[in-house]
């Protein structure tokens, strides 16, 4: 069983630990890049779906467009090309021929998407368009961190046209909204929303919005964005429609994406110095039962038993399943349990395992359990132990994973709270930087010169502007008003 | 609207009428390339829905290996770097660097997951590993048949690692099931399956599995492989586990995929000259709902029906969808239902469209039946219009999805069986892949000279070697024996 060192030893080390010892994923033979684990891939597998069903509860729809991208595209709208040709992967030979034109594999799909939505735009009959896409992206980046930072990761991308600018504002919004939810119901995620400063706009956005949250450590993470582009890349993909009034004009159009660094971010959030913690919602398995089984002894009946409690929860019939081939049922309203009856390794390592990859509930029985008609149920997030009757399972876990689910998020928001704190001065802002972290709250005015200096001399970074911004006395930079009082903090 | 081109006339040209007019797909400013349009994709996520059902039925899980693979490691197998170089598209660049080591993009993964294999299997209790990953892939090609032969495409692919030789031919053997199941259940598109020729095998198989279907045209298309690999990605990557003796051995290996070239067999196999044809079971939308509006009418009355219609189908009530943001709910057991009552087009216009994209049951509800308290319920399929009592629609259309989707599979049943002809002569032969087209079953003495010769005079190909294949005379190429007979044809 793989070694977890305390957060309090090393946290870096520690979330390495974490996502390496529960087999969420691997180091790839490629620079910067990863390999997903079926546990990692299982937890991405239900954020995605999560997310696209309340995608499509809010009208969008999925499509697929290429990973090639001529890099003259790139180069249409001015800053998005500033922004991303340094990071992107290019292709120049296909088919053992060098290319006319070098492609760059997708770091994003403004462009290429853009491009189409000129053969598909001609009228406001055609507006909105509301499309979404499930996707790897590659950005080159060498410093990889599995999850938070990689040269491949996974995505989706949503990319919305519009015929108002309003339309287009309110979208950004609204998915920033969803983003929100996803975050707080989902991940157990506390976070704050608000616009971006321009020093950490999207390339080619008006605005950028953003959803941030705040890891054990202490520092921040942005969990994911939404921009409003105004009509910059209808502009360089010349896309215009006939409005109502039978006018020519350009298309506004919005942004948004969240990707495979949610995994990391669920990681950081929860877990403890005995692995993993997961959010029931978001557990590939929420309840393992371990029958407590003895070497050189008759386990039948145990086995038996263990294999019946799970049967309440859409577990296939005791001995149905054949050797190595679970059949775990990750989707659905049902309770996903898995029984964890193999013989070679002890009950002790299968304790330790699940603990390592979170798994919501452990359910215990041993042959006195089983005289006496009980189970022990343990849970993941307080290591509580409770005796129930065999019969109240069933009934229980969904109570369970459900306090547990409220309880996490109650957990994390308290943590949240306890690390926003209000500075004055740029000394005691530089002070707890480095002593303490969370969200520093220090008024600003606004200057991207005073934005620079701090960020270079602390590497905290303005996370938002929050739309109630008080109103702060003057910039703890420069001292000149009028300030606004925002969160810094140094990022993932 | 747009024109199909009749089948009659030009076969090729309204395949590409049917996937542009219905907006399924278009082609990318990419060459080769394809953009998967909102209609299309619907479809795929189906497909993808129900295949992913079925794997995790079959114990396998998903997984994601990297997109670029280090160039080296496609040349450590020979005959897959022969297949399969020609066929790369390279990086180069990286981060506007040239790098070390070029990397292709993946034209099929089994060499990057056999790398990672390698770290994480050393003994038999680390085996059966049984992953699949979603993904894209690129294969250079520049002849674009948009969803039949594209640059890149989606696909699943699944790899597995055994411990012995039986358990790896089982598996594809398997998967080779699931893949028939899902195209007679789902699709409708009746198989034959087999083993391929060796000079039709995957790229470092030994054993290549298919699936075949055979289009409206007579030409068959390869739907899906899976491949016993024996022991030869696991020699290329030197990966051995301790078997339960104790002795270092090899693992033995499967892989299997389908595409979204399903997309186009499900397109060729049921739709006709008014637009696709889609089985129910992968429509996005099964029911459209029309209510007939007059211009300069009052149509309150007659809209409030169409959408009470559609209630008890789990669709929103009346009046709570926001304009422009349909909330369709592609998934679930529910019928999937949409109400048209756009105002801007005519229900002639109406009928054409949902006819284009295949939707299996049209509703049409005008003032009379408003008044006679009925809809009339048009079948896609056949054409055929009933008048029911509105109070049996919710009851009638379940039944009807699915006595159609027994009806589109037993015609194309009928069809592959009419065409399915024994050949004695070569001259024979010739005449009717030219007249008649078809699986032609002719013997065959199983020499690679004389399937060379077939292919190169005829352009058909065998396309399986079927398990109870009976005893032919002598081959109809050189005359000697002993022969089998086996289906010869043109494929896509």
């Amino acid at each position: 069983m793989a070694k977890i060192t305390k957060r309090s030893e090393d946290y870096s080390q520690w979330y390495h630990d974490i996502v390496i010892g529960a087999e969420m994923a691997d180091y790839a033979p490629v620079r910067g890049c990863m390999v997903i684990r079926p546990w990692g891939y299982a937890i991405w597998e239900r954020m995605q779906r999560a997310l696209d069903d309340m995608f499509k509860a809010t009208g969008h729809q999925n499509a697929y467009f290429p990973l090639l991208i001529p890099k003259s595209f790139l180069q249409k709208e001015a800053k998005h090309v500033e922004g991303f040709a340094p990071e992107c992967a290019v292709v120049t030979h296909g088919g053992d021929k060098l290319l006319d034109e070098p492609l760059v594999i997708r770091p994003t799909s403004e462009t290429i998407i853009w491009a189409m939505y000129k053969k598909w735009i001609q009228s406001w009959r055609d507006l909105p368009l509301l499309y979404n896409q499930w996707c790897n992206v590659v950005r080159w980046e060498m410093r990889t961190r599995l999850f938070l930072r990689t040269a491949e990761f996974l995505w989706q991308e949503g990319h919305t046209a519009h015929a108002t600018a309003r339309e287009a504002v309110e979208e950004a919004e609204r998915m920033l909204g969803v983003y929100r939810t996803f975050a707080e119901e989902w991940m157990a995620m506390p976070v704050f929303t608000g616009r971006k400063s321009d020093s950490q706009k999207f390339a080619g956005a008006e605005t950028t919005y953003t959803v941030e949250a705040l890891m054990q450590d202490g520092r921040a993470l942005q969990a994911g964005t939404s921009h409003y582009l105004g009509q910059n890349f209808a502009k360089a993909f010349d896309v215009r429609f006939q409005n109502r009034e039978g006018a020519l004009q350009y298309v506004y159009a919005s942004s948004w994406g969240v990707s495979t660094r949610l995994v990391g971010a669920l990681v950081m959030s929860h877990s403890d110095d005995a692995g993993l913690v997961l959010p029931p919602r978001l557990a590939p398995i929420q309840v393992v039962i371990v029958p407590i089984l003895k070497a050189d002894a008759d386990n039948a009946a145990i086995r038996t038993a263990a294999a019946r409690l799970a049967e309440p929860f859409g577990c296939a019939p005791f001995g149905s399943e054949p050797q190595g081939r679970r059949q775990d049922k990750p989707f659905g309203d049902a309770v996903r349990v898995r029984v964890d009856d193999r013989d070679n390794v002890s009950p002790g390592w299968k304790f330790n395992e699940w603990e390592l990859k979170g798994v919501p509930i452990r359910v215990e029985l041993g042959p006195k359990d089983l005289a006496a008609g009980q189970v022990v149920l343990v849970r993941r997030d307080t290591g509580e132990k409770t005796p129930i009757p065999q019969g109240e399972l069933a009934l229980r876990v969904p109570e369970i994973l459900d306090e547990m689910q409220s309880a996490l998020y109650e957990r994390a928001k308290k943590r949240l709270e306890e690390n926003c704190r209000t500075v004055e001065t740029y000394d005691d802002f530089k002070r707890q930087v480095e002593e303490v972290g969370g969200f520093l709250f220090a008024p600003w005015c606004g200057r991207p010169e005073c934005e620079a200096r701090v960020t270079e001399e602390t590497k905290a970074t303005v996370r938002l502007l929050p739309d109630d911004a008080q109103e702060g006395s003057a910039c703890m930079v420069c001292g000149k008003g009028p300030a606004k009082r925002v969160p810094f903090a140094r990022a993932y």
